[in-house]
């Protein structure tokens, strides 16, 4: 007998609600907001071939596919609080559904993260996540608040994800040590929760990595009404990608894309709180460059040479 | 030169936030919520062929994408607030967008629902909304809250919408004239918005007709732990439906899916408050059977003969 949508739904899908007033299993779920707190919302859609590559383990797409959301949530400053899933699957597997549900609810536990409802269907694989955390009134950390004159970090390293999808394209030849480690920041990115949160009140804008960082950068940029110097040879990398040609390093790092690391600004006042934040939420955190008051994007190298900017953005219609 | 995400986001699915504190356009929306209020969430996934036909016009997906969303907040007797649409789509199609958006826009107006955020990605064509709606603190309408002696109610007509489907499939011949009135029930739901927060503090259970309606109604008596006895001549239908065969008439009316409309119960010493309740959001009810504290469900016709129950709910993993 095929496992209907609702036994579906009942046995890998459902625990009982802990913060949520009402959880998985009427026409929607119940949140009652704390005073004083803003409730931040966002959702990521991920399709195989796009997001995924068809071969990769449940258990990971599970992980990533709240990953990416939990790290919307960080670039604002957001403290995670539940999530709905709405899932289109080509037939219910058994076997996928529970390596699929145990990498996402152990990411969702270890984030306090609770499950409160979504929806179940057949069709192509397609995974669709909202996630809702709050974030004390006026704290919120935005792209459109970056200023002239703030240093411009980014956490983690960069471009790894790219590099394994390069090499799974065959593009890149990686020994098969080296690609298993960066396949890891592929897939299974993790979110800078912490980072965010300690950034609260320290960082003057934010954005997370995920289309690649020249371009989500110009997001930043274009709403906050400034421009940027960039050193291209500070962005931080892995040293896996470090032992690569240099145009792979550069295309990596700066037009990557899920990468899933902070991008944020800061006052040079403020430099010694943005370390010791990095230091609670046990992230590094690099300076790459600062924001000017004229506008547009110049990249320069460690010796302050001008490099030209030939790195196109990840764009989901256009690539 | 092909339309990129980014362009497709500001030019079809960008407005002004207008009581959201934050819109679209950052990680996260953000939303304030009210003292004294809970926020009802819920999210749907609508896939081509399961829940609309390839040739759907794209006015009618947009609208009924959100409507759907909507009746569950109405289930709920929630108001609508805001709303997220993550879109996977084969290509950045103008035409389409413009249509999709317009149906999409103008159910959204009428019910002062802002969309604030969403997701964009290329992929088979997936849409994904995810709604925000805030009940009052305890007011919440349940499916867990039925009780023995109360009256079984429904509103509008159920059916058409699966006539229609049957219409299409080549199972049903119907008139033109017959078909384009049920073609509307199938393609421009109306959720019953009105209705839900009309009978908050006075329905003791309510729950949208998506799945079919005993199948639905099942969810109400085993979360409330009751049974029902059920009029099957009492179910409203439209002049269309109940010019086809009866065994029809029972199919589409008792197990068609697709309804949105409100299947509630309320005490009988509040049958005049219900009527009044439906009076003020303009929707007829009919009163179709009534809760028993004897568990299971029981079939009878107008003549109180029992009626066998051969009626399957749809099930998108076994239909």
């Amino acid at each position: 007998m095929p496992l209907g949508e609702f036994d579906l739904i009942g046995r890998y899908f459902t625990r009982p609600a802990r913060r949520a007033v009402l959880g998985v299993g009427d026409d929607c779920a119940l949140l009652a907001p704390t005073v004083g707190m803003q409730l931040a919302v966002s959702c990521d859609m991920l399709v195989q071939g796009r997001h995924f590559l068809p071969n990769v383990a449940p258990q990971s797409l599970g992980h990533k596919a709240l990953a990416v959301n939990l790290s919307d949530l960080a670039a604002c400053g957001a403290q995670p609080l539940a999530f709905m899933l709405a899932l289109a699957l080509p037939r219910a597997d058994e076997a996928w559904l529970t390596d699929f549900s145990r990498g996402l609810f152990t990411l969702a536990d270890a984030h306090g993260c609770e499950l409160i409802g979504g929806d179940t269907t057949q069709g192509p694989l397609n995974i669709c996540i909202s996630v809702f955390g709050d974030v004390p009134n006026g704290r919120v950390l935005l792209r459109s608040a970056a200023r002239a004159g703030d240093d411009l970090y980014v956490s983690g390293t960069l471009g790894d994800a790219r590099l394994a999808l390069e090499s799974v394209r065959g593009a890149v030849a990686l020994q098969r040590d080296a690609f298993e480690a960066v396949r890891v920041a592929m897939e299974q990115p993790q979110p800078r929760v912490s980072l965010g949160l300690a950034l609260r009140g320290v960082a003057s804008s934010a954005i997370d990595v995920s289309d690649g960082m020249l371009g989500d950068l110009g997001h930043v940029l274009q709403s906050s009404h400034v421009g940027a110097t960039l050193d291209v040879d500070a962005v931080p990398r892995s040293a896996v990608l470090a032992a690569q040609q240099l145009t792979w390093q550069l295309q990596c790092t700066l037009a990557g894309g899920d990468d899933y690391e902070l991008l944020f600004t800061a006052p040079p006042s403020l430099a010694a709180a943005v370390h010791a934040a990095a230091e609670q939420a046990r992230v590094a955190v690099t300076r790459i460059g600062g924001i000017d008051a004229q506008p547009g994007l110049r990249l320069i190298d460690a010796a302050g040479q001008a490099v030209p900017n030939t790195y196109g953005s990840f764009d989901h219609f256009c690539s």
